[in-house]
Order: structure tokens, then C-alpha cells, then sequence
């Protein structure tokens, strides 16, 4: 059976960032199918990936996105699957063009939006196996067991 | 059986925007289980409401706030299960403070976040039922139904 | 023959703002196709409009769109003829969200970006016009007039 | 005949950025005539530059500038030609400044403005091709080819 | 003799800030010379009155405009008299436009910027009288006995 | 006898920032307990800590935190002791949001705010030690000489 | 014996705000001692206010003020007396203005600083009262009581 | 006699950007007095300065400060001879915080201000002999040529 979280860019360059979303549901051992899907390059591809989406067997899509993000957005407008959306950090305005892009939708077409940069890829990866953990009690051990490595983790003082 | 989602808010104030998260679920048929649970003023019953809402039987749980908006945030602090944020509007600066102290949550600990405001609200319903959905056909087929009817709404030309 | 300029935008209640650019077009004597094509709610109208509108005979297209704005970039994504793009202003920021989604675009796909709000949708009209009139010297002339007029309509003090 | 676009800027300093302009019209196998022609230093050059545009032949203006960017929205107040803005992006404010000074035009005088940096200039090196391209069989041709060749260089995965 | 202050605007709308300017100048006793001049709408208009302002005998000129508000440095770019600007509250973006059009100038053509709105026009006026106090006694004694009368209006307690 | 003074931070990245406050209070000679509570990935910790706060001795907290940082508000819901915030700088946006997400706590739960990053630290420190001193004359002798020495210390002259 | 909470504030359009700090201290049974005290109408007054503060036997200062909010900041340059600030809500950019001129104070002199508006007005009045409260049990009591009080009054449920 | 021209500035750190206004005065002649006076480490110092300010035969006071800047605000509030305030680029908000508590100062009291950073140092420079030169022939003259050389330098064509 094939992966059921995609993860979805819109350029090479948002790789550096969104491996952020793959190597964490890769700790989970959580599959995933990695694409570039540029909205503005490659509409159709777009159209095409996101109208599939649900037949493929996804349950869950996470696109990142950089300055005037649409990639999660029109992704959402194209499937009823639920879409997450990570703003790339772009040059000249850190993110916040990329965090608005995406996370002000309006009423009808959501997209759960994670924090700009690799922590909001990283999260992506997380909420996405929260998602599956509903129904993989297996997925929800290995999630609770890395929160709580996590935690564990955590020092009483710091150093240096 | 008890609701599967949760909708939490900080204040009464609160209501008059997160009231379109449960208007939506329950156009969708789909329970929700509303409560004011603020992490300021009763941080205790937000820590029990969040560490109980796995065995509580609860799917996903929706958080709305604003200004130093910390509640969705240490809800998915203390619980493994999907949170997502609705920033509330707040009064001097619009819901920027309301956005930023709910988006931009460090790498461990996701909220996935939705628009600033009343649409916000209802992007977290139509989520959560798209999370729900994955497992659940009839709420998947409303929700569908939901979205092409909007779709079929939308007319030709603007009138006036 | 039909339009040569087509107005877009996301919504009805865009039109109290995108109807300034069809009027001063009106006022200049070049026709307008308006239309409601929105990007997240009726995606497969968009597609279908932008992809047909250079076969359709226009040579410009004025979107607008308002909060996470993606109708302008879309359609400059899904055709070549120049896009005009006008933010419209949105509740919660202002236009902020808008104007960062509309002009933000990366390198490949450009949209003429205007004001947020009325000044911006009579603009992209001015603008639209000035674009034919390059090869249409009845506009050339009727768009110098109008600059003319309003010019000479500058008081030299201020009443009141 | 003379160059159909013209490349302005505000300093040396900008050909940095504007270069790309230059560089994507070039390809495209447009011709451009690239000035300095600053708003604050050499206001008269600028007014004998903008007055004599559509005589001397010029169907585009692409201005850039950063800072207090007033070349664009002046070069527009003199001259009935399409004038496409760049923001170039500044040193304390990285060009937040600079969009705004260029893109909130009053109503009347619009500058069509593009993306902050480099990609905002290729981007209006594209705009000022699609709309020679209206009445330009061969720069059509040449448009769209540029488009379909960025798009079927998308590869399918990330790399790296 | 004329005055040797001028207080110029963009437009009519402008009058209702920019009398303060006026009006502060009245109580002290200083007369002005107040024009609407655009920028963008009469540019020979603002080039005539800039070149011609030293022979015209000002020795101040206050600017206000709202928006992308460049009249206040191409006035500073074609006069070495000292200018200073005002912006004017904008609708969208509540003067912030305004404020970085007119402030962020390039090294080489000050502009010595106010606040936004009503204040920034009043303090516009007093920076003027300020200028002209250094070589008029009677004008200095005024400003002073204005801001001592100010300061001595400042009750010991709050009231209501 | 104890500290009484806490300093708390969310991770270890935060103690390049937060040890402004540490020695600052060691050269007024003020003992401070440092310790990494987060409130993210440790909750339970920062609910003890907090809730302990009072009885373990101390007069003061000083918590940092960046981003969406919520460790200063939740400890100052816990506890009736005087809470200080110091907004660590974030990477994407330079703690904008560590700022917002401390300083805009609803009415109810105070967190005195100093300024992002070390300067915050060093202020945070200070401020502590200014409180401790309305009931320490030790303290507060050595707090008005640093105060002192540091004025001294400002050259009249600039150099190089 | 005196008030050893201040209450200061740059003019009478502050009071309305201010007045939620005189409030809350009244609840809370603390004296307040309430003055206008312009920074920038009268300079003397703030030197001679801060500078006899601590003989006056005040232990905490708050100070509000908006725009340049200069008032908090400079009375903690003049005493060692802990300074509380309180950005009021101004009228073009809401209060961000007044928040970063009392937050982002220099290494050196410390303002603990509240929300923007009335929020931090109180906040400002229950900080000090808990800075007073490590040294007056009765203070301390009745502060307990009435965070107590507010905490019990959040009903479990939303309304209307 | 003595200068005319007083340079401030809050620290030694200020110089870097400062050196700029002296500088350019230096280019045009006008004999400028610099000195470090921080309003918040040496408040009496600046009281002092400014108070003498008049008498001293000062004409114009430039003062640049950064963060939380109330030194040129401050000093207007202490004389009534013009002030112009510099906005130096701060570490972590970029100068914004610097602009805003510079510029937004309250009615009656008014700051003449210059871009962020060593452009606007340039331009306090080149606005204080602007002052000074209606009053001063050589001045003007030299103002006027530098102007005029900065105009002819400005190339017709970029290279590289």
C-alpha cells in the first residue's frame, strides 16, 4: 500500500526546508511521497496531483511554499483531503509574505498552517501523524514515545 | 459516544468568533463538544482538559485566542492528539499578536493554524471534519456535498 | 468583437471594489468582460477561463482578490497574456494579506500589481487601457484627455 | 527602429537587480534601451526622459528604485505609457519600503508593480514581452516557449 | 513681502490635516502660502513651483501627502531650500505608506519628516516658525511663549 | 536562604541571550537559580515550577522565551509572584513574535516586558534586582552605583 | 504614610486608559498616587517627579504614554525605582508605535512593559501591587483573592 | 565664534552612523560640535546641553539615537531651536523601533526626521546647512554646487 502523507513543494529550493517534514515522519515510521508541484511552473501538475490526491489514497498533504505561497492553498481548493501549509522562509521578507499567503484563506478552503522555516516543516510532519494516529495505534505509540523523548531530553540547567 | 471534536476558547469573548466553528461542524453532522477553557485564568482546567481529551474520546480539539494567544499552543503542549488555532481579531492590533503567539510554535509541538477571525473559525471546522473524514464516509461525502454546493453558489457575474 | 479586457475577481463582495476598474474603462470607451472566477472556490472556472483567455481575444486580464489572494497569480500561471492585479482590502489586515500574495510572485510569473482597494482597481482599469492604447490611438487619445481633465480639475488652493 | 522598452533606474547601484530585466527581455529576444534616470539627483533628466517616451517610441517603462522609490510613480505622472515598478530591496527595511512607495499609487497613476529584487525585475522584463507580445506574433512565440521550457524543467522529485 | 513659508499638498482631501500646519503658523505670527500641488496629477505645476521657490523668497516648505507620497521629495529634489514632509493618514494602511515614501529618502535630498496626520502638521508649522526664529527675535519670542503657555495648560491631575 | 530570584528558559539556545540577566544580577550581587523550563516541551515541570514558586522563597521570575513564546505568560497564570519577560530574537522574524506573544497578555495576568534579546536580558536583570532593592539597602546602594558608574562612563566626545 | 504606587501619564486623553490601573490597585486596597507628567510639555515636572521619587517613598512607578512614548523611559533614566510602562493606543498606528518607543529600551534602564491599552493598564496596576505583595501579606492575600475570584468566575460553557 | 551645528548622539556605537552628518557639513564648510549625550545614561547631561542649547548659539541640533530612541525628542522638548533626529539601524527590529520613537512625537513638539541609518545622517547634515544657508550666502552657494556635482556624477548608463 502506498504512503499516506504526501509532501508536496513548489521548488527544489524549499527542499533545504521541507526534508524538515520527512526525515521527522521518517522517525515515526511513517511513509511518505515527496513531489515538486509548483502552482505558477506547473499548474497542471498541480491539478492533477491534488484532484488524484484522494483516489491515491492520501489522508493527509503537506505543501510548503515560499513568498506569494498558493501551492497549499489552491491544493486545498482542488481536494477535500486536509492540507497543511509551511511557509518558506523567502529573502527579502522572512516569511511573512509566505505566512500570509497561505494561512489567511478564506471561509470554505482551509489549510492548517505550521510556523515559517524548518520548524513549521518539522511541525507539519508531526500534525500530519497526529492525524494518522488517530486511527494507527501504533503510528500514536511512536508519537507519544518521541514527545516524550523529547521532553525527557530537556536538561534542568543549561550549560556554557 | 461522546463528540470527537473539542472547541475550546479563552473567553466569552471569544464566542461570537469561534461560534462559526460549531455552526460549520454542525452543518456537516458532525458533534462538537464546546467549552471556555482559558490557559491565563484557569490554567488547571485547561491542563486536565488537555491531558484527558485522548481518553475523552476527542479527535481533534480547536483552539481559539487572542493577543498573547497561548492556548492552542499549550493544549498541543499537553496533549498527543491534533490542535488547531484560530487567531481571534483582538482589538489593537487586529489579530497580528493573535497569529504570530499561535503560528510560530518551536519544532515538537505543531498547531495548525487557520486565518485570523470568524473565517478562521470556520476553516477549523471544515478541518477537522476533513480529519474525521478520512475514517468516516458520510461526514467525507457531506463534506464534499458542502464544498460543491459553495462551488455551485458562486455565480457568473457580480450583480449591483 | 468581444472584450478585449477581462475583470475578475474572487467574489461579489470584491465588486463594490473591482467595479471602479470597469468604470473608468467605461469612461475611456474600451469594453470589459466582468466576471466572478474564484481560485479557491470554483478552481476548474478558473482554469478554464485563463487557459481559453488568450483564445478568446483578451489582452489584458484584471484580477482581484482579497486576504490569501491567489486568483491574479493563478491566472498569470495559467496563461501568458499580461495580468493585472489589484489587492483588495481585507477585514482583519487591511489589505496587507492581500498585497503580499499578489505581488510577492517568484521569478517566471508576473502580475502587474496595483493599490489596495478602489485606487488600485481604477488604476489597473488606467493601466489596462494605457497597455492598448499602445496600438489603438482612439484610446491613446481618450486616455490623454482624461489624464488631461483631471489635471486641470487640480485647484491651485485648497477650500474649506 | 529604437528599443520598444525602456530600463530605468535610480543609481548604479540597482543595475545589480535590474540587470535581470534586462537579461530575461534579452532572451526573449527584445530589445531595451537601460538608463539612469534618478527621480532625486537628475529630476530634469527624468522629466525630459518621461515626457519624451512616446515619442521616442518606448510601448513599456520598467523603473526601479528603493528607499523612497519615486522614479516609477513620477515617471508614470509624466507619461501616458505602460510604466511597470521594481522595488529594489533596501538595506534596513529590505524593500518593504520600497513596495510601498512604488505600489500605493493615488487613483489615476498607476505603476504596475512587481515583486521586491531580482525576481520583480525578471518578472518585469516578462510583463513588458507579454504585453509587446499582443501584437508581436514572434515575441508570443518566443513567450510562451520560455514559459513552456521553465515548466517541463520542474523535475518530479527534490534531489538532495 | 511675501511669505516666506509655503505649505503645499496633493489634493483637496489633504487640507483637512495640513491646516494645522496653517494654522499653527497663524498664532504665531507667521504668514503662509498654501497651494495644492500633486505630484502626480500636476508635475509641471510642482516643477514650477519647486525651482522657483528660493527666487519666490520661502525659506521653509512643508509638504503633505498620503499614499505613495513623493511630493515631498521631489520637492526636496529640486530645491535646496529645506523641506518638510507630512503624511498624511492613508485609508488602507493608516499612514505608514505615507510615512516610509516621505522618510526613507536616499543621501543627498533630506526631507525632515513629521508624524503621521494632524500632529505631524502641526508640528510641521512649529518646526518652520523654529527655522525662521533663528534669524526673527519677535518670531522666536512667540514660539517660546507658545510652548511655555502649552506647558503651563498641563494640569497636576487627570480629570474624569 | 535560597535565591529570589528565578531565571527560566525555554531551551538551551536561549542561554546565549539569557545570561545578560544571570550576570548582571551577579555583579549587583544577587543570587539567581537558573534553570531551562519549557513550556512546551516540559509542562509538567513548568507547572511545578510555577506553582511552587511562592513557597520555594522567590520574589521575582525572569523568563525568555522566543517565537510563539508562551513560557513567561503561562508562568505568571501559575503564580501571584511578579513575572518578567524577555523576548528572545527569533530567526525568521527577529523576535516579533517572541515580543507580541509576552508583552500582549490579556488583562489579568501581568508579565513586565523588556526589549528583545540581550539588552532585554541585561534589563530583565536589573529590574529584578530594582524591586528586590525597595527592601534590600545592600542591593539597592549597589544598584544606584552601577547605575552611576555606567553614566560616568559615557565619554563627552566620540571617537575614531 | 503615603502612596508607594505612582501613576503617571503624559496627558489627560491617557486617563482614560490609565484609569484601569488606578482601579485595580483600589480593588486590591493600594494607594495610588495620580499625576500628568508630560515628557515632552513638561520636562521639568518628569525631572523633578523621578528624581524625587524614591525620598518621596514610592516603590513602583507606572508610566503610560502613546505615539513616541517617551514618559516611562525617561523616568527610568532619572530613578533606580522600578519603572512600569504602559503603551496607550494611538490613533494612526494603534499603539505599536508606543510599544516599541517603552519597550525596546537600551541595556541600562529597564521599563517592565504591559499590553498595549487598557489590558496593560490593569496589568501594570496588578504587577505593582505584586511587586508591593512580597512585603505586605495583606496585599499578597487580597491579590490571591482576586486573581482567585476571576478564575472562578470563567463559566465552563459559552453563552448565546 | 562657535558652531552653529551640535551633532548628539546616545553612545559611542551611534559614531559609526553619525559620522556621516559631520561629514558632509565638514564637505560644506559648516563647523559642527559633536558629542555623546545619551537622554537615558546621562540625563542630566542632556538636560543641560539642551537648556544651554540656544545660548550656546546652536541654530540646529542633529541627534540620532537607536531601539527606544527619546533623544531627539527629548531635547525639542527642552528648547525651541530645531531639532532633526536620525533613526539608527537597531540589531533586532532593523531601525524600525528607532523611526517610529523618533518620528510620532506629539503635537507641539516636533522632531524634523531623516531616513533610517547613515542616508539619513547624510541628509540631517545636508538639511542643517539648508537652515543655515538662507542666512548664510556661502553656504548656499557651496550646498547649491554640491548638489549640482552630485547631479553631474550621476552616469547615463549602469556598467558592470
Amino acid at each position: 500500500m502506498g504512503a499516506k502523507v504526501a509532501i508536496v513543494m513548489g521548488s527544489q529550493s524549499d527542499w533545504e526546508t521541507m526534508t524538515c517534514a520527512a526525515e521527522v515522519l521518517d522517525e515515526l515510521g511513517v511513509e511518505s511521497d515527496v513531489r515538486i508541484v509548483s502552482a505558477h511552473r506547473t499548474p497542471d501538475r498541480m491539478y492533477d496531483f491534488a484532484k488524484g490526491a484522494a483516489d491515491a489514497g492520501f489522508e493527509v498533504i503537506i505543501a510548503g511554499a515560499g513568498g506569494a505561497a498558493h501551492l497549499p492553498g489552491m491544493i486545498a481548493a482542488l481536494t477535500h483531503i486536509p492540507v497543511l501549509g509551511v511557509p518558506v522562509q523567502s529573502k527579502a521578507l522572512s516569511g511573512q509574505d509566505s505566512l500570509l499567503s497561505i494561512v489567511q484563506m478564506p471561509a470554505g478552503v482551509p489549510v492548517g498552517t505550521l510556523a515559517i522555516g524548518k520548524a513549521g516543516a518539522t511541525n507539519a510532519g508531526l500534525l500530519a501523524a497526529a492525524i494518522l494516529a488517530n486511527h494507527d495505534a501504533a503510528v500514536s505509540q511512536r508519537l507519544q514515545d518521541w514527545r516524550a523523548a523529547r521532553s525527557a531530553a530537556v536538561t534542568e540547567r543549561p550549560v556554557g
